[in-house]
């Protein structure tokens, strides 16, 4: 809407460092794809494989690593961790929008609350009773936060994110549409042929510098807290049950559930769709492919996997029905070896 | 509550077409299952195991397949897709219910933003700066559509649905409850041990004619955009990474997840819980089979299947066990085979 | 934030039985975990590997199944099932918080809907036309409720919970945010290419004692009802497609699927991200696991389990290869019990 600024490609490589080759006056405005991006455009590539489209490119200048440095005749930053240098250019080139601080008229805030001067409360909002909002925090429209609970400096809340009571979300976190913090953890004793509900006194307690996608939900623990350290990055649809930890910098892609109690340790990441058991504990830089589901602690950095390999659909009724029947066909391979005389073990 | 209209028999062959064998003058209000069915109800049947039931049926006509043409005595009407002929009848018996344009006095309206006259704005609805609401189109209590978004004509969002900035969504689409369309997607670069988040500055770009399921999510794109063609049905809780496309008239059913980039073709189907890789491509008309990973590209149609056959526990416990040394037991084979002079490959 | 009130043990064992062994006039004011109790506390073991750390706790006294009985000197209270004791005491010294009856200023409620004055509707809920709240209920901030729909007595709906036309909620139900309740099930036909939507036309009838999680959806039913029985426990982000059945006191997981027209049992129990698919029915009291994926009807109760077994990723790597060919595997086992003259079958 408004002209966007640009920038010396030579303030840019003296602002983030790198080697820059060609000209530093060329002006940047925007990141782009090798495709669409204009000579006021700047692109990275991270993997050699995509420098071919390099050539194609009107990009007015290219981010790379140092193996790729002279790949191209284009005006160039060569950095260790081009993805990184982007990331960072682009922050640079898009800011957050600027926000009108103040409490919205349609919004409902306690008396009992207190919200920072510098944040802003959006149309419908409902802020309970105590309610800490730090500065700088943008609570968005129609978001409930309960009773209680402390929304950190310069932390967003986009639209319809309900925080229930007594929860606590550190400083520069971003919550996205649709989260849910804090709801009741599924705790539930059978009795008689009825379950009763055990009441969940815990909270959730987020770290600082923290994302949440949408429609994600962290329930409050049963009776401690369940905790997101600092750095954790949470995709959509994400599901995290009572009295989960997870560590610090930890990142999770879109659908994972995450059953009570688990333990998951810092710098791990967890595949879309990966699924952890309860009352277990995984260790520091753990990796979970998409799809996988973990039933028991990992004390050991590394990747795990267990996903069933697709085919076509013919091909699978054929390997699926012998995998019905694995055990008995292991057992006459077992047959097999002792009718050759190959067995050593004692038969079962 | 109010009285509900009702169409003779000919009045509706005479609209959608089919041999109508009976009398043209049976009155139907309404669409019903077999076993519920009354004398001014009319039923389907499109698979011919059901046609059994029709005996006791208490329907006042019954839609049928060429095949089933005599299979009763019940008025009917002969068509190539009963399935099909049944949704345009529902469609009649059940038009819209009719609703009051204009805007809500508890909706927050911008001054910049354009609604039109025959459009309604639902208690609670926020509507940012810049946005445009097409013709008779809906909006549900407690939305949120951020500055710049376009909802199309006859378009509908229900209750509690998210839509960020800048996002377009087409005519005489439904979006059900509490999803979320514009969300970051989950971009973020790793340095130093911490995660940098990419920013978002693509958009959503969703066709006419789509429909999307109560807490779907749909992130916007890193540089380009994502974007959903016309027709394209989503159920509920289905997630779409950044800048996925998924072609024209594709269905998919609740539970999947589509990682980023990911190109989904036209007219393809996928079954509940299926999940997607990023960056892979799907041809047309291809269907995934419920609960299925899909871990590269699939250039050709027909239908793709990966789920672990399940059993007893007991059972499972044993075949799992010995999926778990399948490497090893298919070496056991081979070493048999090479006992036994089959093996014409050279030793591994 | 007020005085927490709290109970001599004799009265606790007074009022929920067990054998109490210890001074009864010890005062409990608060459950807590085994680590973290002082000595206003109870805690509970279930699980006979927990006993030892009863050593080091501070707890005040320790609820403990018969086997358990002089396992500790501890003041302590016998029971049959320690877990739901736990749960009742918990309740106990956990009531609910006040709520203040009455309809929030900023909440939109048509004049036609009868709100029972001991009920308490929150800012900005939107409640329509005809629909009934009943007695202390409470309706969160943001919720919605759709024409004709009922509240039962008691229930509440946690913020932003969206609720369609004509549902029917019973009463002592919990509904967490943003669940969404009636929305359009998944119907669509196919022809020309194109689909056309199925009216949904049916409802959503929840009985008495149910609990709903945080972002679950229940779908409306095409032509009769999706059903949900007494002292069914939802937890978060569970799809309930249109027509399902779930019988009484079933207790599902997170993450769970269960496609259209499936009919669960009453008392069964379905691990986290289970799916059923549609159209089948699953007898009373069956197990599903975690993860695992229900293709046919189930009519015998006990555990059933589909789950890939994860490894290491090159572990996996080198099964998965070999599941790709089992099918072929089986047949030269075959082909090695034939040159051993084993195979009393005839060949394929």
């Amino acid at each position: 809407m408004t002209k966007r600024k640009s920038y010396r490609l030579g303030d840019i490589a003296g602002k983030f460092g790198g080697e820059l080759i060609g000209d530093p006056a060329i002006r940047i405005s925007q990141v782009a794809t090798l495709e669409s991006a204009c000579a006021s455009d700047i692109v990275f590539i991270s993997q050699p494989r995509y420098l071919a489209q390099l050539e194609g490119s009107k990009a007015g200048a290219v981010i790379l690593g140092a193996a790729a440095r002279d790949a191209t005749g284009m005006a160039r930053i060569i950095c260790a961790n081009p993805y990184a240098y982007f990331a960072k250019v682009s922050a640079l080139l898009n800011p957050a929008a600027p926000f009108a601080a103040g409490v919205h008229k349609s919004a409902v805030v306690d008396k009992t609350a207190r919200v920072e001067k510098t944040a802003s409360i959006g149309a419908g909002a409902v802020i309970g009773k105590r309610v800490r909002i730090g500065k700088r925090a943008q609570i968005g429209a129609g978001c409930f936060v309960g009773d209680g609970s402390a929304i950190g400096d310069s932390t967003e809340l986009h639209a319809n994110v309900s925080v229930y009571h007594a929860c606590s979300i550190g400083a520069r976190c971003i919550v996205h549409a649709g989260a849910v913090i804090g709801a009741d953890g599924f705790g539930i004793a059978r009795e008689d042929g009825v379950w009763k509900k055990i009441p969940q006194i815990g909270s959730v307690v987020i770290g600082d510098d923290v994302e949440i996608g949408a429609n994600t939900t962290i329930d409050r623990g049963t009776l401690g807290d369940t905790v997101i350290e600092e750095g954790v990055k949470l995709d959509n649809q994400i599901q995290i049950a009572h009295n989960v930890k997870i560590g610090a910098h930890t990142a999770i892609a879109a659908c994972v559930g995450i059953a009570g109690s688990a333990t998951i340790g810092r710098n791990c990441a967890l595949g879309g769709a990966a699924m952890i058991y309860g009352h277990i504990t995984i260790a520091d830089n753990v990796s979970v492919s998409a799809g996988t589901l973990v039933m028991k602690s990992l004390d050991q950095p590394g990747t795990y996997t267990g996903v069933y390999p697709f085919s076509t659909h013919q091909r699978w009724l054929k390997n699926a029905a012998q995998l019905r029947q694995l055990d008995e066909l292991a057992h006459r391979v077992r047959e097999l070896e002792r009718q050759l005389g190959k067995d050593k073990r004692t038969k079962p």
